[in-house]
């Protein structure tokens, strides 16, 4: 499915970010953790379950070079957005992470499936998946949009590289290096020098994962927020500041050695000084699709112990 | 100036939120915080700047009952807002919370001038008024509009209680009672049980004030954006969340004594078990009329110290 | 036991802050929660044990008001700090708290059986507490002290009120109150003033309670310290600090209205402006006997969850 | 002055670490911040006013090699240790760490100058720095001792580096890599796995530099303690903690790329798994001279800003 071309035909009961989602047979993409003990079999299950059910599917190129089933084709993630309805990722939230970022220029649906812990993007439990693939591709799904950062580092005025990230962009200090001092100006305003470890900008999504640990708020998915969460800053009132996402933010290195910026921890190093990194909302975004009866909030007690409520310990007397 | 009737004339260069500006003679009230030494003098001027540009001018009820001037009639807030195209607060961002708050159904436009310090609402300085006033009243201004809550405490399904704020909602314990255990659901979902000292529920204005302290993050006031900031959660990951301003806030009294809710700091006392209050933007809005060069970032830099850049210090050798 | 008297005759294995632990038949105080369902089987069962292995059981005074066996009379705290050679326990840490506080100055050794679910002070578990408590009593155990706070209400340079506290004094302003404004002085030097909703003054003990929530550090029980932890404080750089323990500390109520200082959750409320609070350690020591096993780190990792090591999520990739 | 060698005669009224400190002509070495522009002047006022007074003016190596002064020879720390009665540094903080840790071993008392703005130890202002000196160097002062930490690097049982930190020994993984799991052990007990970027071990010296930042508290200078803080902590309940400085901290590489150990930004690279640091406190320590009515709450207050009380703002009403 291609966000340019969507020439398919749909049931007319869902639909995702407007469009109604296809509920005939339909070309499902595949994408598994590698390195993953056990998961031939599981992999196997689920292949036949989808066949069984009429649907077509495909390997995406990575879990190819790693999985092999007879019929089951490989598919780049353009020929993926181009043939498939979604894409289902057997893994950790950290392989979700690596395909929707790939995915993300076609908007083909994700369904996440975890093995053994819940994640917050891969929300289906392994031994559950057959129910609940069968309700989600019967139509019966929440969608949940999110969006993405581009980021462009300009040297000299020049573009030299760009980036995507579901999570977050981090402009960080080598472990070696003294502390960097970064300039942030936002949509032409200044906002200020900080001198930090770095700087992570982060999505709704990403807001759950490294953001998280450096002192940064949770931001709902729906919230229509970038967040500025500077990491061990020099400054003590440096806090996280939380933007509109329509916000165009510049930060250029002042100073510092070994700087690099990250997209999702993937690494574009060796920035120099006068670099800039032009951050903005992408405007590629991803559609999770969920089980019905998933919630936001759930996850969030779960991942984060939320819901643990001790009857009598110190604190409470 | 009410948002029920906007019969006035207005030129046509400025607008406040979508309105033209009127450029010509005004009716500006004028609100002045009261027990400030040396205040009598400043007023005067102003007054008669006011007066000299053609301008009216009317006291609000509260400054009228502690300055007395020749020619200035007091009105009441609705008076107000039925009367005037702008109001001047003289004194500090509490004098404007109060202002702001009783103002805000009408939708006069707010200017603030501050007595020697920067606040965040109040951002002119006393002795740049008159230049700075000139140029605002001719036209030339950044007008920004801000969000309210307003929030209604139900008792037995029965709203018992309703109340207005600039900057946020409280539901917190007394100082010796024990943990407060709160239930927060957001738009009919469960969010958590928190057990703290309380919660604080804010504004992007309210974000720079109570909710700052407690750990909570800034938010840019164009961000669509309430933060939750729980006060000493028990839980340590019960970590600030930032939730879409469409979002219907309902914190409950699960358990704890001496329970009371502020809005902007006005007590209302003696929550009971099982009270629920619901919180949610306020259908009104505010609106700070700035000098043309005025900056947010500014004003955080200069109240969060962030303009200063040591070259050098332990740190950074 | 008494720390004046200290006439019993002991057993030359093992030995509590200096003193050899009496080996042979004991008697040994029992305190247990209130209101618990289902815990007069295991008192029953315990006291079956100990009466089995040779020593005499006595009620603490609120438990006896509200358990009877026959063949246990009950004991003040006096009585007990007479003639006990130990307490032991049943409930959670608020339990033990309470008992801490009243045994402090008779220096019983403490055991706390916990019921269902681990606690910092209370640390053996109900369904393990035969086989842990013979090790105990039979000699094997590591015995731990830990330092109280003891505070003086100064006004008019009277005092008008003390209290002892194994975690925290803490000084804190009324919910409908605004913020409380607190002068530190530390060993006659001035070191703030400080706008906040109060001050927790915490012992290594309390580190994991109040102050914890909080923001403060954890402080390991045999560091001499005592931490100073603001709550939400006005100024962001009021971070926690931590004292040697033999601090003065003085405090000052400059401001507010509505403030109480509560020694571990008991109140004496009414402080006026320039009531002072003088806090130090206290004379008394408590002494807890834990399992030869028992690890601070491992209590640490299962109550903060610092035991669970995801092997993939979505911050690791 | 050396430590193993004290046969210098001293004057009877001060003393320094239990030593009478030397009232009379005094060997003075001085040490000077590099590329400072307009430090010739008085450094040259510096050394008549020290000549004036009898003393005989050495420079530390490095200042010797950019500065050179008629009548000023040039000593390496070690000549310093033997024959310096105290060494005077003028720069910043900076500066003074990293004359500090070459001047441990010898404890040769220190005296700070900043140029313009007060540092933690470097607290004599260079404008009053001829009376503040005068009244030091005749035995009017505070003497403040501090600890050092040495830590090494252990691989294969082997010990491949060893390094001595003022402030603090940071263990941390590169900008590019994914985030390090370190293993900590204290005094042979298991504390934990932690997942982070790194981890600041520090002195209540660096309790005030990259400590502070990562969210660590303040630590008084008397306090017998060391501070372990987490860098973005993938836990949000692995928060600091500290430790009495008696401590031996083992951190153990478990997993990371890139990790390298900093002895006060001092780097040394290139560590791999399961190499081992071991921290202790270093048997050296420091002394600073401060001027009599020197305050470490002043400086604190002084560069946290701890000082400033708004009468005024939206916090307060």
């Amino acid at each position: 499915m291609s966000v340019e071309n969507n020439d398919h035909h749909y049931a007319a009961s869902s639909s995702i970010a407007g469009q109604p989602f296809n509920l005939g047979a339909k070309t499902i993409a595949l994408a598994v953790r590698q390195n993953t003990d056990g998961i031939a079999e599981p992999v196997q299950t689920l292949i036949d379950f989808l066949h069984h059910l009429g649907h077509t599917v495909v390997f995406e190129t990575e879990t190819a070079a790693h999985l092999t089933f007879p019929g089951v084709p490989a598919m780049t993630p353009a020929e993926i957005g181009e043939a498939a309805d979604c894409a289902i990722v057997m893994g950790g939230d950290g392989t979700m992470l690596g395909i929707a970022r790939q995915m993300a220029p076609y908007d083909v649906p994700l369904i996440g499936i975890n093995q053994g812990r819940l994640g917050f993007m891969t929300d289906i439990p392994l031994e559950r998946m057959l129910p609940v693939l069968a309700e989600i591709l019967s139509g019966r799904f929440k969608a949940e949009r999110r969006t993405l950062l581009e980021g462009s580092v300009l040297r000299d005025g020049k573009s030299i590289h760009v980036g995507l990230a579901v999570n977050d962009v981090v402009v960080s200090r080598g472990a070696g290096a003294g502390m960097a001092e970064l300039r942030v100006d936002v949509d032409g305003h200044f906002m200020y020098n900080q001198r930090s470890d770095g700087l992570i900008i982060a999505t709704p999504t990403g807001s759950t994962a490294y953001a998280l640990s450096a002192g940064g708020p949770l931001l709902h998915p729906t919230l229509g927020g970038i967040v500025l969460v500077p990491i061990a800053p020099h400054a003590l009132s440096n806090r996280p500041i939380v933007l509109p996402d329509s916000s165009q933010i510049v930060v250029e290195i002042v100073r510092g050695r070994d700087i690099s910026v990250n997209f999702d921890m993937q690494t574009f190093a060796s920035l120099a000084q006068q670099d800039r990194i032009l951050i903005r909302r992408s405007p590629h975004a991803i559609t999770f699709l969920h089980p019905q009866r998933w919630s936001y909030y759930h996850t969030l007690r779960e991942k984060l112990h939320w819901n643990e409520y001790p009857s009598s310990d110190g604190k409470l007397t």
